[in-house]
């Protein structure tokens, strides 16, 4: 939400694979750390899809997203084991041959030597054509890249020095500014008086988080622009607002 | 995944409505949570869609996942302020009018009492035409029920008392079993091994795992089915496998 409106916003998705989050078996780590990097660098993540492992549902869900978004992440889904599909059905979405990155064969032969380079470690070899590597300074498999698709490992401390890699080269636009005003009063006292200072400053997105807190009610005002100005004015309306009321 | 391929599967999305989440301010809380409550129903949670508080994102989600999964859930957005769009969103999405509902004004007016029943504490008891409440003990404002999407606050401590009061009256298949078998070995080793025994036991879902911790590799390999005896003898199959290779 820039007030300059020639500023390119730039977007992004991102696609969990794992029947372990939708299983309830491994609580997400990743999506967190990915926003918040992108923010930082004027990249704002504005959908997520959680996939389970199938190939159908993979191959949609990149197609759906790659159109519409500047860029696509996914994590997840690119190891050695038979469950690992994800490399494959990105592939699969571009229409391109899945084959060996030549590349990819090299870092993982020195890795494991050429002797306990087995075909399931060959594997993790297999590109789309045409895919450049993401570093794995962890574990060696890389990443790859292919159009505006990011594929990143599941595992968070390989995804999250994969992601660091990744974001020093991204074109990004402004970035957004946050200013957060808490008040005890209940979110429906001030509900009125917000959605006036919404109707003012419309280049400010102004979001309102209740919570509950050792039995007690209280209310987040969070106000993001990419301009520092606009923001501390209506900021400075929403501390009045928060102010004048009485809880 | 039932070894009876009569055996109806049940199945669910979740789109969770935030802007908190997408611009990493906020973890989500409400995943995993009703990952778990559904799978302990019988009912698979098949995939996670997080949007923006933008209308026409939340009718896409809506419109898309409602005809393709049994039970379709929303979190947040269904406060008093004007960043709370999904009520009015689910209406559009259903082609139906957003209106006052009689028994959630009578709810809200008892709770805030006639005097303090404000117009944006009115908002909220506005549903779309045809819709069925869902209690909320925590802070009087009620979810609801259209169709078969189960519109939920975001609050975490409230989402969890309308999820467990729901899934009550949900009905579900079998409830699909879980075993892990953890081994210190790199999966690439048993990479081979395992989707041999994958193929043999068609009818369970093995997931491979690979952790990091204290800087020591290892993997946790997940078995699921609904049937007990299947799970039992592939379990059997994998903990042979890891106990054969030496680390």
């Amino acid at each position: 939400m820039s007030d300059k409106s020639s500023d390119k916003q730039y977007r992004a998705a991102l696609i969990v694979i794992g029947n372990e989050i939708l299983s309830g078996r491994t609580q997400d780590k990743n999506i967190n750390y990915i926003a918040v990097a992108l923010g930082e660098n004027g990249i704002s993540l504005a959908e997520v899809r959680i996939v389970p492992d199938i190939e159908g549902k993979i191959i949609e869900a990149i197609r759906d997203l790659r159109d519409v978004y500047d860029y696509v992440f996914t994590t997840g889904g690119i190891g050695p084991t038979h469950d690992d599909i994800t490399s494959e059905s990105v592939a699969k979405a571009f229409d391109v041959p899945w084959e060996v990155h030549p590349q990819a064969y090299e870092i993982l032969e020195t890795h494991y030597g050429v002797d306990d380079f087995t075909s399931a470690r060959q594997k993790m070899a297999m590109t789309p054509r045409g895919a450049t590597l993401i570093a794995n300074p962890v574990s060696a498999a890389p990443g790859f890249v292919i159009g505006n698709v990011y594929v990143m490992a599941g595992v968070p401390k390989i995804m999250q020095a994969m992601m660091d890699d990744i974001v020093q080269g991204l074109k990004g636009g402004a970035v957004i500014q946050s200013r957060t005003v808490s008040s005890p009063l209940p979110e429906s006292v001030i509900a009125q008086g917000l959605g006036e200072i919404q109707g003012r400053w419309p280049h400010v997105d102004i979001g309102s988080y209740p919570f509950f807190q050792n039995g007690a009610v209280g209310v987040s005002i969070v106000l993001r622009s990419v301009d520092e100005d606009v923001l501390g004015k209506a900021e400075a309306e929403v501390q009045a607002l928060v102010d004048r009321r009485p809880g």
